[in-house]
């Protein structure tokens, strides 16, 4: 568990200056390298569906590809989280309360 | 909701000889189609990733995705019902048990 | 893995003459039990709030109240897949049609 | 939506002195409420078993019951974020990064 540097160039804008500044920057590489197994395992689901393959073996492999987005949102929630939210915050005022807000959001859209 | 024809082919067999008896064969245009657009969705998050967009906007179409899938899983899992439970149930007996319990847990499994 | 008795005594109406006939039955002090422990859980999470202890404790505590009340939806579904369901798909007909199309809507408001 | 005050009254210590400093203060009697009509959900579950009413009816009031539960965590969690997390994060160090390690523990085991 790393210290939190709660520095101006970790401010997490959504305009076009703002690469390379997101939470999940450090992470990018693991990110795209998850993203693009679970494009296999959809891709294998509809592989699946074509072989007329049985119903149970293709739900178990539809829970396997949900579980590893899952766990991409949560890697993504916690860099985002770490970085981008812990930023506004030191920052405080409205702009803190605007990215907590949507932060809890997005945690309500995973939940449900 | 049409009737349910609890007859032999229905029975869904997991062999070779098993092709066309599955109880997703009459969405299969449907289901391919989804799962298409599905790993699209994946594919898109890939780019989303590498073109440094926002966390938040990549997480709300994570949660699209997962959604989607779970989608998929629910129709499957109706046509297996519908199918290849009903169908074994008309028959009864330990075939019957054996593929209530393998559905009990696939439904454990997506809840979970 | 008992075996399937498809018998009429499993027919799982819903009128006022169908008491003793739900596919629970059998399993009904076990959940009765279970409910009266998620009934202990939650009383004691509204203990935490008044007693203002930390957040993330009473989070945990939340969770393990949802996954046992998650545990006795999944018994429940089972038991009624296992006799309800299996019964009237051994009948056929409309009726099987209705039941397993209901049993489909509860697992789709369990998993969303 | 009211600005984050990263003040150290917000401070949220699980010590004994650390009683009236916790995130969801000011929501106490709403949560209270809440948890006292979940616990009233989760007793009516109980009725309902004992009086034999029909399993789909009883699954619908699970779903409903998880749901509020589910409320009630997504409420905490936001009132732990803007006071507590905000708060470390706005101190900064290893203090900031343990609460939001905890934090996104806390949400994996909500989605999970």
């Amino acid at each position: 568990m790393s210290e939190v540097a709660a520095s101006a160039d970790d401010a997490c804008g959504t305009g076009a200056g703002s690469h390379d500044s997101h939470g999940y920057i450090e992470h990018k590489d693991d990110l795209l390298k998850r993203l693009r197994r679970a494009e296999g395992q959809v891709r294998g689901l509809h592989r699946m569906v074509e072989n007329d393959e049985y119903c149970i073996d293709i739900l178990t492999q539809v829970s396997a590809a949900t579980k590893a987005l899952e766990r991409v949102a949560l890697a993504l929630l916690d860099d985002h989280l770490r970085h981008c939210v812990a930023s506004a915050a030191a920052d405080g005022g409205v702009e803190a309360a605007a990215k907590l807000h949507e932060a809890s959001q997005a945690i309500a859209r995973l939940v449900r």
